[in-house]
């Protein structure tokens, strides 16, 4: 069953409307609800005085309904009685002071107080609901994001962190290189998370920045890990237990987040208007593979754009029409088993009013809420996905430390490793074949193309897998800004791509960090282009697939191809443009000789199957119609469309 | 009598200068002369120390040549041994700290120590020179702002204001929406200002917000009223008390602040190089409107642009040839009885040497001294203006609650308050009527177009205000984000324009908060344009005036006209460019019947009357002679030349 | 002998990297090497405790492989124990609370206790190496910059400055016109540096602001002083001193901190790409020069560009090819007597690894490096230049208080002081001759052309030797914004250009600041331009030059010349575009009598010379191969080639 609803904020309304709101989403064909995730101000208005009487009533409306529910624990926000009795519980900023009140996300996760706290009002919440067989899952509190807090708790703690892993400060020295500058520490409590709101991190060491980042997504991971083992001992087995994903600026570890959880979830906010730059790359479909690729299982959205997005700046514009349906049908097609739409209506108070739900504050369903119910309509038959999930033969390497790295140090203007993962990602989904993104340590041998894109961060684990993956016949490509540090973030002392030349039979003998500048390059007939970086090439044993048309190293290798094994890797030294990345991409396609199809710019081809049925999804995200033809047969599909068909 | 005159700055120069200083003055045809508003650290150098001797000297040689004398409380900067030896007269920063001295405007306005100080300076200057017969007027501080202190005292303050508004935490809780993330407050003593460096407004509770900006406009007010009251019980009540308004990074509250003033004073420095960009409004004729609309009767313009603008910031262009005469008539156009150019000669030391005079550091008087000349001697010539005032038959509504509204919360990139309503006013102004911006809840009757843009906090009497003004015969335009928000500034439970759907006839099913992106808008034959705001509009009993020509609401109304009692209300749901505003504008003139005029763009036409005695003003406000005709006459103006006829 | 070599960091690698890269120094041609600045931190590991073994090692190994050692003092960088255990050691920030630590120049210079501990450590260095025969060369500390520290000890010794200066509170009072928004200062102590985050300078008085960068500059000047004579009780008289200066956010006051040492050093760090904008000025020629002329002799590099940069920012483009050798030439063209380049080999680890150094992390020698050699190789064979400098009949003044007064208050958007000075070094360097930058007390009587390009900060020195210059029959060339302040940066009370409008024979009788609108410009036949400025001039004795050819001031003079004494003196009243300044440039020459070439832009004639030899240098600073004729010959020079011919 694909499970389809909303989240619901019954706090912020009159109780009146809570049965007219049920009823709504029970004709509309919702499934399921997630609520409470910010509600511990309501449930404990005074420390140690719990309210939970309207929780109960809302909880029983909703199961009375048939509506399944998800609780989120309220632990995101906590009362404000609490941040301002005890400051130990609020998280410090850059200048070493507590953060100051009044949004959201406050708390410092490495609080014993906090904990304390927050344990108690979990512990009420499952005392209640445990075992409300309505309640078929619980959140853990809202988007947690790497830990930055810089209290004398969070200090301490990373303090520890880094004796646990390096043990001697002789190590830790000898790891980030602190002779640079006379910046050897002699004393473990010379250390402090990174302060100091007039420098930029490009100031810091790098090794220690990056080791930082560790601490800070460990530190996440383990209060995540803490709620989860509270919930377990009170919470049915049979009753999933997950929280809800995003980017943004301090991004958590997706991997050790969700390890001990049951289920990834995600929250997906697509652009509302697709971008006229023809290089633009805007689809979703990247993050939505990677959440399948976390657990290499099907996931659930918990949050879906249903309007306007605004507050935290200026509104955007409308969702146009089809999208609504069109991108929850999206997550589907990606191995999404729960689509809920953010949110049922929008606030009417609050900070968050601009971010739209489905209904406007004035409770008047329109165009978007017509949208929904075609989606939940939709849904409603595909009950024959049960089991089915997207199966991949190209997978995409994703890694954590390698998001972290590129944030500590920007290489070249405009060049970043998510937009990367992202372009290589469109480049082999735009010829219709699934992809998955997939952890640097996953096993590879189910693929027939790894994409490994600015593999920067290297180990010895990865680069052997690779060329494992390789030798046994394997297709891989591995681009510019790949093998360079070591897991300490300092730069290898062997030529570039480092541990990958071997595999690549190419070595970098410089390079030109480019930035905005467009370089020609010349791929067979093809003139096509690339900017950003380029790396100047010596092949070894590999072949020239590509040579630079310009610059003062025009004619040189641009693009290589190397035998290993029984296989092929691919060096790209040229962050290319959308024309260069596919035209790499079908040449990988064909040399590890995986079917492909031509579609239009935007059009989206992908398949769920299990072992008894297969579905493939044909999704136009374009704001025009598009025609084409997919075997032999002749398509249209509007702007948004999704056509699903049974094979 | 009009006015005319200078700022003068006598303790910047030796006091060799002081006679030619006044014989200039007098020789150029100057009547007024406003001084001594920062000299507080010259009149107390220290403690209870008083030196007035100076300030005797230079009263008496002004007095003595027959000019008129401005008088300013010196409250806006306290000496430096204030702040040092009493840091509790500081304001504090968002960080909670008190400011860095150096400049100007430290203080605050609630400190009970200030105040003490201050009464004293303001009773020892009242003590000298309230009987003196030259001085006819007083202005209190310096371009008050809304007072954001964040000191414990302001603390204090802001809660007890809340308190006395909100009688309950319930009540206030309920009012702002504190369900929303876990933001109830339990004890008042929880409440601050808005602090925290880090975070933007958009990230606060919007309902705290607006009522911070409510305490903050009432502080200051009260802050003036204070002055007042103790400057009223030494002054004559013949001798008129002002102060100088100015738009700022926090406006005051012009209504009230000025409620208990004698009259309005306001700071006017336009533009001195007019945009190239056809669709700029760049007159400051809305504010010069707005200031005579704040008492609806005449106001003083006490600063005036009279060279190149500098000091936050590089220097600005000069004055082109005929702004300063221009530009000053232009005020009288609009009401203004007295003019006086800031300053008569720019200073040679401190921040603010580069805001010009109209006399350089040289001392040697130039081109712009020889326009002030002649300005002083176009206004010498209208004595017969005595009595006389604009007369409106359009109005368009201000409130500064939509203008801090805006603020907390951008709606669409690009859409503010201020900018729609100048839109607005240019729109009209632009038929050569007279315009009144005037209070939400200044009474309608006298008018025959009502324009309301951008009403966003609605409240019933403004509604009722309106409706009955409607019904009476009367026709209003109300703009896209009408009826938005309740007092609390939360969003309204009903379909959009809310309150103002009963008149308008119309209700917006959703909106498109379209950012600079262009919209195409047919209004009959003409095809025109919008931008900033899309409201997709279902008419119940308005006409459609125009509609969409291009986005998913192609064909649909963007503009509409409903007949409500004897009246109309137009509701425009686009903000449309230039040409569109002008259309309607136009309509809404007609339908009222309202004679009007076409004019090149920047040239202006407004007329002052009295029972016996009509001005018309033609002003070209643009950098390029222009010729049309107006009453069958054909007329050239030269740029900003200012042509007035008695008729 | 022409010194040529490498900043060499054998802290950051393994010792069995040591003799391999000495090795490849000598192999290279490398003469000479800098070390240790940075070492504090492994020489004094903990509080007392002494390691100078690796130093001894690598100080013997450079000197047995016969390569020139340059020492620098590591006072840079204190060990990061002194700063957590003695927090009066930091430089304090803007908002009054020490610096964060983690990265470089923390200290503060007038710190007692840093004191005592740089002194300690400065002698354990000088007990070792002060009389080792291979060390030729101390550098002091690090690209000193002027000292902004906000800590007690600076905010107490900033008023003793300013005590000092002033000895009373009336005349500093006076002095920078407090009586300016009652900013008068009634006790010393109530004196603090500028602070206060939230405000720019533009805000406080510009006078204290220049007596403040002058105290700063004064600052780092004695600490640089205090050093050397450390160093010069310790090092033989042979062994000269030096520090390695740079233009950064606080710019040293280079005259003043050089005075006591016995040569002058620059860090030369040239663009990588040469920019498209052919208005652009782009060559660091002007620094070259002005580094000449700080003690009017030849100078060293220690450091130049080696390849990209990066770090504090993303990494630029890398170096085209032909710029190491040509750039490396350029120094020693213009006065170097040393070349530097920075570094050997980048680092791996450490927040600087981006800025790159001949080799790369790999450690494998690439174009760079072999550009590198070759440079070598052209240095070897310029012994004959021993003895020889440039000579100039050419100088533009340079002043620092000049730099900072503008960086105090900006006169109009894009004018700025280095730009304006670099822009005129331009003109007449296009035309091959040899400009001196000197200072503007320096004598004048060895040139024939002087320019005077915005000399904001006028003395009465200055303006009589320029007078005495122009009299005795030299050219001189002012331009706009000359003349305008005194001593106390505040404006003079006469027409401008103020005390210089004697020898223009022209006054101003108002200016326009146009910022980046462009204004045409007559001169005789030629449609020229300008812009950022514009004068409108009133020629006393003066000719006219040019006139504007736009705005209301067409057809005024733009550029005068006036005859005084036996010579003459050029006003430049606008900002000139290339053309203008070249044209006036030439003007000049002829003028002066001085023999002159036509040259393609960016390439550059210098000579050396000396009573016996004299060196002709044409350099190739462009991408692309310029050919041209020069003294009769047909030359064509590639990219970045430099000939040198011996003349």
């Amino acid at each position: 069953m694909i499970h389809i609803g909303v989240d619901y904020y019954p706090e912020h309304w009159p109780r009146e409307l809570w049965p007219d709101d049920i009823a709504k989403m029970k004709a509309a064909g919702v499934t399921t609800v997630r609520i409470a995730e910010f509600t511990w101000g309501l449930l404990e208005p005074r420390e140690g005085e719990f309210d939970f009487e309207w929780l109960d009533d809302i909880v029983k409306q909703l199961g009375d309904a048939g509506l399944e529910i998800i609780l989120g624990t309220p632990t995101n926000c906590a009362p404000l009685w609490m941040y301002r009795d005890y400051p130990d519980t609020l998280q410090c900023e850059k200048d070493g002071n507590p953060t100051f009140t009044g949004i959201r996300g406050h708390r410092c996760y490495e609080s014993p107080r906090f904990r304390k706290y927050a344990a108690r009002i979990i512990g009420e919440m499952t005392k209640r609901y445990a075992h409300d067989p309505h309640v078929i899952a619980w959140q853990i509190d809202n988007e947690p994001d790497a830990n930055h807090c810089n209290c004398p708790e969070c200090t301490a703690k990373f303090r520890s962190f880094l004796q646990a892993k390096y043990k001697s400060l002789d190590a830790m020295n000898k790891a980030w290189g602190t002779d640079v500058w006379s910046g050897e520490i002699t004393r473990w409590q010379d250390i402090t998370t990174p302060k100091g709101p007039l420098y930029s991190p490009n100031w810091l060491n790098p090794g220690y920045l990056l080791d930082y980042e560790r601490f800070a997504a460990q530190s996440t991971a383990d209060y995540v890990r803490w709620q989860y083992t509270l919930l377990r001992q009170a919470v049915p087995e049979t009753v999933p237990i997950t929280t809800n994903a995003c980017f943004c600026g301090h991004t958590i570890d997706f991997h050790q987040t969700f390890a001990p959880l049951d289920i990834v979830s995600y929250d997906n906010y697509p652009e509302v208007r697709i971008p006229e730059d023809e290089e633009a790359v805007y689809s979703t479909a990247p993050e939505l593979d990677l959440m399948r690729g976390v657990k290499q299982k099907n996931f659930w959205i918990v949050e879906q754009l249903s309007g306007p997005k605004g507050c935290w700046g200026p509104m955007s514009e409308t969702t146009r029409p089809g999208m609504i349906e069109g991108y929850g049908l999206q997550d589907i097609a990606h191995g999404a088993d729960m689509v809920l739409q953010f949110r049922w209506r929008s606030a009417a108070r609050g900070a968050e009013m601009y971010w739209h739900g489905l209904i406007d504050q004035s409770n008047v369903p329109g165009r978007r809420f017509a949208e929904f119910e075609k989606l939940c309509a939709r849904v409603k038959e595909l009950d024959w996905l049960e089991g089915t999930a997207p199966r991949a033969e190209v997978a995409v390497l994703y890694g954590p430390e390698q998001l972290e790295a590129f944030g500590i140090q920007t290489q070249s203007p405009g060049l970043d490793y998510r937009p990367q993962l992202r372009a290589w990602h469109e480049a082999f989904a735009s010829y219709g074949v699934n992809v998955d993104v997939i952890a640097e340590d996953a096993p590879l041998d189910r693929y027939r193309v790894v994409v490994v894109p600015c593999h920067f961060i290297t180990n010895a684990k990865t680069v052997a897998n690779i060329n494992a993956f390789v030798k046994a016949g394997g297709t891989a490509i591995i681009t510019n800004r790949s093998g360079v540090k070591d897991a300490a973030n300092g730069c290898v002392m062997q030529a570039l791509p480092g541990a990958f030349s071997e595999v690549c039979g190419v070595t970098v003998s410089e390079y030109d960090p480019i930035g905005e500048r467009t370089v020609k390059v010349r791929m067979g007939e093809c003139e096509l282009a690339g900017s950003l970086w380029a790396d100047l090439l010596t092949p070894t044993t590999a072949e020239t697939v590509a040579v630079y048309d310009s610059e003062f190293y025009k004619d040189t290798p641009a693009v290589t191809r190397n035998a290993y094994g029984s296989g092929h890797a691919y060096y790209v030294g040229v962050c290319g443009k959308r024309a260069l990345r596919r035209a790499v991409a079908k040449a990988a396609l064909e040399t590890a000789d995986v079917p492909h199809t031509e579609l239009p710019r935007g059009v989206q081809l992908t398949t769920r199957e299990s072992d008894t049925v297969k579905a493939r999804f044909l999704f136009n995200e374009n704001e025009t119609a598009q025609t084409f033809t997919v075997g032999g047969e002749r398509i249209t599909l509007q702007p948004f469309e999704m056509r699903i068909d049974r094979i």
